[in-house]
């Protein structure tokens, strides 16, 4: 039935495209720091604000246009996020974005097109670790996905432990890796196997499927689908709830519940690198995705 | 969804306290015992009526006030699951409650605290033994599931073939230990798993959550939802049902289906209760569950 | 909820005895081939026809009456696989039935009953080898479930990619083997948890449930259900969505998918086929089975 309407929808690849491209056009002002939190950070591209009143943490992505994960972003957002992490009057992580229309577009296709096997392995890297954090961190975590989250995005957003989605039909989430000719690596499908169970995830990764936001809370690939103006709101509340579950116990069952899935690319995180580097270097692959930054410079002329 | 759902109605531990102490003021007869039954077996807890005519038993718990899991209790449970599951006439098993609005509030918290170690450690052992006879039971296994079923009371259900539930909106069933600042075991947690899939049991167990029977049925935490009064004959006429199968193949394919979990803890029993013995021994954890049991004291008076 | 469905209709052994032994009597006029098809290959009881214009066969069972899973059939079924797996040009595979009223209906039990142990052994050889053949296929492949497609035909139908069944409601379609007195092997079972998950698994396995459209669809056993005589029109539009995705990212990602469940088989192969000759020789086995095929015969007579 997700397959049906997904395809029926024709969104998929160049779905993607005309948001990617359209969202250079539209600036939206970023929100005013409210004065009264205490202890912000501000990079050039991530914006911390954290309220030591609550626990709570609000992570804005604001690398325009469309928050792509490249191996500076990557590196700003594991670093942040390892602050909070040590940091333990931080309990509470939202992620959500600061640009328009989307959440992350995903790994930054110019990271992976034309560039030394030693800078693709780096760039993995980075992958991974934020990956790694963000699933196995101490606090909860919540993405607020006020807009688009293909491919690394989406991944982004299932390493939370609840998302929440702003009902508005024109944005998509998914792993739609294989639209670009490229795959999935084990781990993006072991997180979205845990999350929407192992036949969802088969006809997702296998088609590229962009699910719209109600097909996919009938997923389960969201948890919660509020009016786009609510999905911060809504994600604060929501926070307030996990919180009320004593810290410890929380933890340790989070833990008990993703370990396995950790543990596996903690034991293959070299031959994964490895493995990345390989394939995303090889000819055809490379010849893909020029195709693909070919139409996109087209789309945006 | 689930969530929200369960949040919304602000059950939760409040909930559970109120039906915990509003269930000693509530007598209610005990049914009696119907003559030609040939072969009952009743104790001071536990009651079994075998009828040797369509070869199912049915187990009523009758621990005042509310089936708690005291080691005494658990003790008794084994010993009356393993001379049903000896008896090779009796092929079919329906576990319910002769208490009123409880089926099993689950493990007796007065078990964990202020207990020596060792006192801890055959506790422990006995609710490993009680999940062990039943969830690799031979005999078709019926939940019938009269009144509220939190944490161990939860447990017990998971372990049967079939989970049929009261349609009463006031009674809820969910593993909700974290509400509690302890932790469901790995083999809670493999059985949630095995009923309702990662994510759900992901939700469950990081926020305690307790269902609403319409909630449980939507989620899979039951099977199925019946007026109150017709909970036990409801479990008969499906019990037929599961007795129309082959016995040996159906036992076959349980055993297929559920060794993997059952290995799981038998090859972990030791390390599984060093573990728990470590954790609820633990000051932190022995200051919470006092907390907990004057919070019910004060409820009670 | 899907139990009580199932258990409602009483479908189950009577449904589909009556359905094998109404099969003789209906005929249905075999489908001319299309002349511009410009790769056929028809043997007895397949009839292939491949469009290299689009790079789909269409694969037709019609081995009389009801498609039965013979050592013969089997052989064919692989062999035909094979070529069309050898040959680049084909990318996609649709399974369809020739004959009225079923698609298959499972593993033919003449093979099962009063056989040589050494008969058995490669009987089950063959029906390992088209779940593997059909598993791991390259191509993309669609199920066009045009009938009742209980045991060994399910079995079929759930290697698919994808599945779209015939909205007839007097066909069912279920891993039914327990209602004889077999069991489901263990990556019969896998199959199906990774297509509907573990407990709509357990239970279905257990009964031996057949469902019927509405409710394969619901438990999500098969993916769409559409009008009787658009099931291979749907089958070929689905399939050019599914071709629309770069190849080889498909594959890798099905493999990745699939490895482990055909890696147990694999690792396990001679002793699954000891297991099976094991069980099916018993006499009493042999005797459930002798009792089927007795009222097979009356049902037809």
């Amino acid at each position: 039935m997700a397959l049906r309407a997904c395809l029926r929808g024709r969104r998929g690849l160049t779905g993607v495209l005309s948001q990617l491209s359209s969202c250079n056009s539209h600036g939206r002002v970023s929100p005013v720091l409210i004065a009264q939190q205490r202890n912000n950070s501000t990079s050039q591209k991530i914006q911390v604000d954290f309220d030591q009143s609550t626990g709570v943490a609000v992570m804005r992505m604001q690398n325009p246009p469309v928050n792509s994960l490249s191996l500076e972003f990557l590196t700003e957002i594991c670093i942040n996020v390892e602050k909070l992490e040590m940091d333990k009057s931080c309990r509470g992580l939202i992620i959500t974005s600061d640009r328009p229309k989307v959440f992350s577009a995903g790994l930054d296709i110019l990271e992976m097109y034309g560039k030394t096997p030693e800078r693709c392995a780096e760039f993995w890297k980075a992958v991974q670790e934020m990956w790694l954090k963000l699933y196995s961190s101490n606090m909860a975590t919540i993405a607020a996905i006020n807009g688009s989250s293909p491919a690394g995005g989406c991944l982004m957003s299932l390493t939370c432990d609840y998302r929440i989605m702003a009902d508005n039909p024109r944005y998509t989430i998914g792993l739609n890796e294989t639209l670009l000719g490229i795959v999935a690596p084990f781990w993006f499908k072991d997180t979205m196997v845990n999350t929407v169970g192992n036949r969802s995830t088969e006809l997702a990764l296998q088609l590229g499927l962009l699910y719209s936001p109600a097909e996919a809370l009938k997923v389960g690939l969201v948890d919660q689908l509020v009016p786009e103006d609510q999905v911060l709101t809504t994600a604060t509340k929501t926070m307030s709830k996990w919180l009320a579950i004593p810290d410890h116990a929380r933890q340790i069952t989070k833990s008990m519940m993703r370990k396995p899935t950790i543990d596996r690319l903690m034991s293959n995180r070299e031959s994964d690198i490895k493995n990345f580097v390989g394939f995303i270097t090889k000819g055809s692959v490379q010849k893909s995705l020029g195709m693909y930054l070919e139409m996109l410079k087209k789309r945006k002329a």
